[in-house]
This record gives C-alpha cells, structure tokens and sequence, in this order.
C-alpha cells in the first residue's frame, strides 16, 4: 500500500476474514488502512476454511517452528489462496474502474508457496486481460502490480522505511497471538530482514532471536 | 454434474452461497447433490455483494426483462464470479486430489458474459497448472472440464434427458420466486431449449410464453 500510494493512487485495500487463525490480522490491516485515510476498506468474509488442506485454518493441522532451508511447500500454505484473493480483486477493481491491483507476493526469502512466483502472476494477468466486462468487453487494462516480488527481506524493510510505511501495525506471525511468537518461518524471515537492514523492528515478539 | 457421473468419476459439488438474490437455487443445489448422492456438498459462504455492480447480488439494480438478443453485457453480470468460482474449486481440486474441475458455463444462446466464453477458460486452464502446489510443485495435472461449452440450450436439454439429469431440481431464474418468473433472459433462454428439444420443462413458471 505504501508504494502504491507513493506512486499516487487512490487505494482501495481488500482484506480477507477467511477464518485464518487470527483475526489479529485484520486488525492491524484495518488499523493500516485507517493510517491511510482511504474512503473504504473492504473485508471479504469466506469460510475458506471448509476446503481444509491448511494448517492456517486448520486447527488439527500444526503450524511448523520455523525452517526456512526446507524445500518442500511447508503446511501453512493455503489452497489457491493467492488465486482466490487475485480474483476477489479483479472483480472489485472492474467495478471501481480500477486499473491496478497490488499484491505484496514475493519470491525472494519465502517459503516455496507456488502462487507467490512470478510464473503464476504472469499467468494470472493473462488471464484477467479475458476474465471480466472491462478488460475482455470494454478493452480496459488491470495490471496486476507486485513491487515486492523481487526485493529480499531486508531490502523490503528499507523500502518501507523510506516511504513511511507504519510497520508497528503489520503482522507476520503465523501463530496469531498478541505478540509474535519469533520462532514461526515468517516470523523468522521476519527477524531477519529486519536485522539484515539495520531497522528496529517495532512489534512485539515472545521470543526475539534471528 | 450428469456428465461427471456418466464419465464415472465421483462428484464433489461445490455450491456458493454469494448472497445472491436467490437462496433458492442453493436449495435446488441441495436437492441435485442429494439425488446424486455424493459423499459432501461444499457450500461456500461469502459476502460477494460488498464488492458490488450486479443485478443478482444489489437490490438496488434492477433485473432486465428478457432481450436475449441484445449486445451489451446485460446487469445481472457478476464482476469476475466464474474467476472467483473456479479459484475455490481449484483449491478443493488439490486438497482432495481431484483431477478434473466441471463447470457449466456455456457460449451458445447466452448471455455474452466475458467468463462463459472459451478463451477465459483456456486461460484459466494456463494458469491452473501454476497456481496449486498439485500443479505447480507436485505435476498432477487438475483439467477444466466444460462439457456445455458448445452446446445450444436445445443441445443441453437433449442431453440431460439422455444422462437422467434431475431437472425438476434446476433453477434458471434470475429472480429467485417460488416460481420462475417465464420472463427473465434467463427463463427465456431456458425455455426456448425445452421448447425447441420436444422436452417437456418439468419446473413451475408463474408465465410461460417463448
């Protein structure tokens, strides 16, 4: 949001309650949307949950502590999340004659999630060009934007830092308690771009070792 | 569903329940899923109004009476529904090792909606094999399976009658009643295939007239 902003665009954020773990994402979503000012801050509700197949909606399926060189997609990874999100927001973008969507994948110090690649944004965007009035009808262009796809941790912190982005508010933690829990893959990687920029991380965590 | 049946495979409908004006047509979901006897019927839930711009999901906009032969994208188009649709069926595809995904859309006596029409799913289709760990990681393949594509609404009334497809269950209407409304595109397209099949259409019209 905040590079989509310092390009100077209205955003229009999309978050999604689809019965993740924690709701305590949506709550600082909700806090950064209103840091902002944007007129609306759409939430989608979907019991994404009813799929099954994740251990982010999925009580009996267990987060992993954190194991960042492992090269298998670890359980945390949602079923065609990214694809279902993307496609909430193309039909939203059609109606608000968007012309862009931002999405915050990236492929760099990740955990392996096959709809994080930029293959799969490629194809996404082949697909919207045919997916709606506007763009297959109406011949109107949404171009799926992702300016973190290629930066590494660190050099997404310091990204943010320069343009202000009010990271006190953001949640990473796979765990979802009040405070981060610090041994989770994405708290890891996390703790580390923080360390590797040289920037305080200013959320709270249970446990803080990089 | 009819078709997946005859081809042997065992079904796992997915229905959504996208605050459409029509509660109606999940219940006749309901019925089908029933007399098929599958082993789970899926109901997504989801608030698909919020985003807005459709006649089947916003009160506020009106439901066309019948031009089946007008040119526009009429208003009971819903921004990027097929996408988001296919999107969730492609993660229950995964989770439970499905290998084929069916859908009915159709671009013979339609509507002119962007996501019926065969280029959006051969574009989907590019896109599946990037978008799931199965397809992405994994190698399975997970294929689109669109058996009405081509098929004219007299085509499809034949064909269900062959397969033994329930049609007393179906529900075509755009406004949802008790009954069908006989003058919606809808009902129009759905009766003129009966009319024209010799089929006699086993649901309730409040008028029919083709």
């Amino acid at each position: 949001m905040a590079v989509a902003k310092s390009k100077g665009y209205d955003v229009y954020p999309i978050s999604f309650n689809y019965h993740q773990r924690h709701s305590i994402e949506l709550e600082g979503a909700k806090k950064i949307a209103s840091y902002y000012g944007v007129k609306k801050h759409l939430i989608i509700e979907t019991n994404m949950e009813a799929i099954g197949g994740s251990a982010l909606t999925d009580e009996k399926i267990e987060v992993p502590e954190g194991d960042v060189n492992r090269h298998s997609v670890p359980p945390t990874y949602v079923p065609a999340r990214n694809l279902i999100f993307l496609s909430y927001a193309m039909g939203y973008a059609e109606v608000l004659g968007a012309t862009h969507v931002y999405i915050g994948v990236n492929s760099v110090d990740y955990s392996g999630y096959p709809d994080c690649r930029p293959e799969f944004i490629e194809k996404f965007q082949a697909l919207a060009d045919y997916a709606t009035t506007a763009t297959a009808v109406k011949g109107q262009k949404i171009t799926i934007e992702t300016p973190l796809q290629d930066l590494s941790k660190k050099d997404i912190v310091l990204l943010g830092t320069k343009l202000g982005a009010p990271f006190q508010f953001t949640h990473s933690c796979y765990k979802g308690g009040e405070k981060a829990c610090g041994i989770c893959d994405s708290c890891k990687l996390r703790l580390r771009g923080f360390a590797e920029a040289g920037v305080e991380d200013p959320i709270a965590y249970e446990t803080r070792e990089v």
